[in-house]
């Protein structure tokens, strides 16, 4: 089945909102079985939305369209369609009544303007808003094209209205063209896409029916298997079976599924095991910190952090031995090391996290250069330490090093023991 | 200027994630006098991405992609492109060297995947890449499209390849179409988008052929004034006068312009006058801290920061005494004012912002309600403590709350003596 979904309005091609329909609408039909072949952004212009109507028409069986059926000047979809297709119209009552009153709850007097908003298709199934004024409206597309469903634009209109009457009704109407969908979404730390691929992609051709996507953020691969069928237990088999093998070639470096962050997989971690973490940061500012704590419940684990930027901090907070910044210098193994224990003796934690490293643009070294950074975890079994050089700018530097230390606290406290 | 912008990338369709370069790139064109036509999303698929640049190039006087140029096998921009326009290529050993380099520097082997990446289209302008493997292409158009700008997905990678590299060539070739443009963007802290509004839209009435846009952020209004004009001399003195009215009228709650961030601001200012600054965080889980340190060479006024999520640290680390925590709550003014000043004591520092609060979703009472939040900032002149109630996500509850102690700091020690 080809869905596409057509955006009408000015302010999304200004740049001046994001488009939060489509990921919204796209991740709704993915319920159904649905996905969009094609999103369409135009202006609020009857020529634009009339090719981009008549193009969509022609490849796909269900368009969908978002904004333009208000009251003002700039909302021409409901007219363009009416005129395009040579729909006859009629006076909804129930829409007319639906304006009358939140006219009269406003205080405001019912425009002219207001009332072009019941003008239907006569041929159209209407969909009551109960957030506004302007109607959903369903009509027979052009053939190939078997329904265009007209939606409003404002989001609180909009997202009711499409789960609860037009989802239904989308799966009503497309029935004998819905396959059968199942999506697993792997997230894998510590290899790159190109690695992920050469790991996974020659086993996984084995199974029918799968579609694999790679999407590469920063820190993380996404590796993305959609099975379709026409059968819901074919495809949540085919599924388990491409997820087995994707888990046994990508083994302990997938750390979640679906929604799930490395900060969630940590902190879920550290609550079953009944563990304490504290972090000591230098190179990274607070930001692994913030991200344990945008975890709900991270307080449960997360006692406490610090942030020792400078040299006097770390040997005044943390108890890091002077003679060790002066011997080694404050981005070193040793100093890592005193970092990540006097945190975790001072804050009585199961474990602490330290991070030290050259963020830059400024302040490298030829030894030490922008980017050099150690880690360290100090645990109930000892401390360890890793050094790794990240020459990136200064956000994707943090970024990367937080990534790396809490996917370092993952694999040690994930062993059994 | 006719400019139409498609998007390649499955995830786009699945609704994994929003589209955040249509409004981003469509900004920046914004900048230089151009506006999106069109905008369309396909599937990294050749045939679907064959059709949409036909339509698109028989439309459009330029054509930007994004997306769909990485080394795996789902990544098919380049190919179709090369394909469909019949065009020769050739290695680009700069960006050989490139890929090569990141391999080496990441410890890892240049697979023959990645090399596919330094294949270009002979007649191409190789935009080089500082964040990432795949260089960004420009490339002849078919008429009457004059060129076509191909530009990686990952945004850390096309920002500044845009910004930097594609923004100054798209300018340089379309001249003749392009108007000539002055914009300036004011960041403004502190008033909601219809605040702004109302002080400056009467007073910009007097400014001709002036563009005014709100754009509403999380915690800040970006106020956007477009000049278009034949000369830039005069869109740059027209330019001038739209500022200076909107100066006068925002006064210092302009904290600046263009690039400039909160954070940005607050550290210049700190280091011109000499200024070191501590942070004391419960609630914001060391996001404020985070968001100082994002400023290169902020480790010149930022010393230290603590982030004491339990009632235990605060005591012990901040000296907050425990009569306060007990009497008040760790939520409360007193043990708001007791963080920043034991952080500013233990600090050495000028200046210590302290955040508590309650972020949610669990852990609000009726009379501390989720989102309830104090601010405290201790410095010469004593300590100030506010009160806010921010009832938001998680996520978003950090950002308002670092954006307000921030814009506290600003304010307090941006004054004279």
């Amino acid at each position: 089945m080809r869905v596409e979904l057509l955006n009408i309005g000015d302010e999304l091609l200004l740049g001046a909102v994001a488009n939060a329909h489509a990921p919204w609408i796209a991740q709704k039909l993915g319920e159904i079985g649905a996905t969009l072949s094609r999103q369409t952004c135009v202006a609020d212009e009857g020529e634009g939305i009339r090719f981009a109507l008549g193009e969509a028409m022609a490849r796909a069986d269900l368009v969908i369209t978002t904004g333009g059926l208000g009251p003002t000047s700039d909302d021409v979809t409901r007219a363009t369609v009416v005129e395009m297709l040579g729909l006859e119209t009629r006076i909804d009552p129930q829409v007319l009544d639906n304006i009358r009153e939140r006219s009269r709850r406003r205080g405001a007097p019912m425009l002219d303007s207001m009332k072009s908003q019941a003008v239907v298709p006569a041929t159209a199934t209407v969909f009551f808003n109960a957030h506004g004024t302007a109607p959903g409206l369903g009509v027979p597309g052009r053939s190939p094209c078997r329904w265009l469903l007209m939606l409003p634009g404002p989001p609180r209109e909009l997202h009711p209205m499409f789960t609860e009457q037009a989802l239904p009704w989308i799966r009503a109407r497309f029935a004998d063209l819905l396959p059968v969908v199942e999506c697993r979404v792997l997230h894998v730390v510590g290899y790159g896409e190109s690695r992920v691929e050469e790991l996974v992609e020659s086993r996984l051709r084995t199974v029918e029916n799968l579609r694999i996507a790679y999407c590469a953020r920063p820190g993380e691969v996404d590796l993305r298997l959609l099975i379709r069928a026409k059968d819901a237990r074919v495809a949540r088999q085919s599924a388990d079976c491409a997820e087995a093998i994707a888990r046994e070639a990508l083994g302990e470096a997938i750390f979640g599924v679906g929604e799930e962050t490395l900060e969630h997989a940590v902190v879920a971690l550290l609550r079953a095991r009944r563990a304490t973490l504290a972090t000591a940061e230098s190179c990274t500012g607070g930001y692994l910190a913030h991200r344990i704590t945008l975890v709900s419940g991270s307080s449960e684990c997360f006692k406490q952090g610090w942030i020792t930027y400078s040299n006097d901090a770390k040997a005044t907070q943390l108890g890091v031995p002077g003679h060790l910044l002066v011997e080694h210098g404050a981005v070193s193994e040793p100093v890592a090391r005193a970092m990540a224990e006097g945190a975790r003796d001072r804050a009585g934690t199961t474990w602490a996290l330290s991070t030290t490293g050259i963020a830059g643009p400024g302040g490298g070294t030829p030894e030490k250069p922008v980017g050099a950074v150690f880690l360290a975890l100090a645990g109930p079994r000892g401390t360890v330490c890793a050094r790794h050089r990240f020459p990136l700018d200064r956000e994707s530097f943090k970024f990367i090093v937080a990534q790396t230390a809490l996917n370092m606290l993952r694999l040690e406290a994930g062993k059994a023991g």
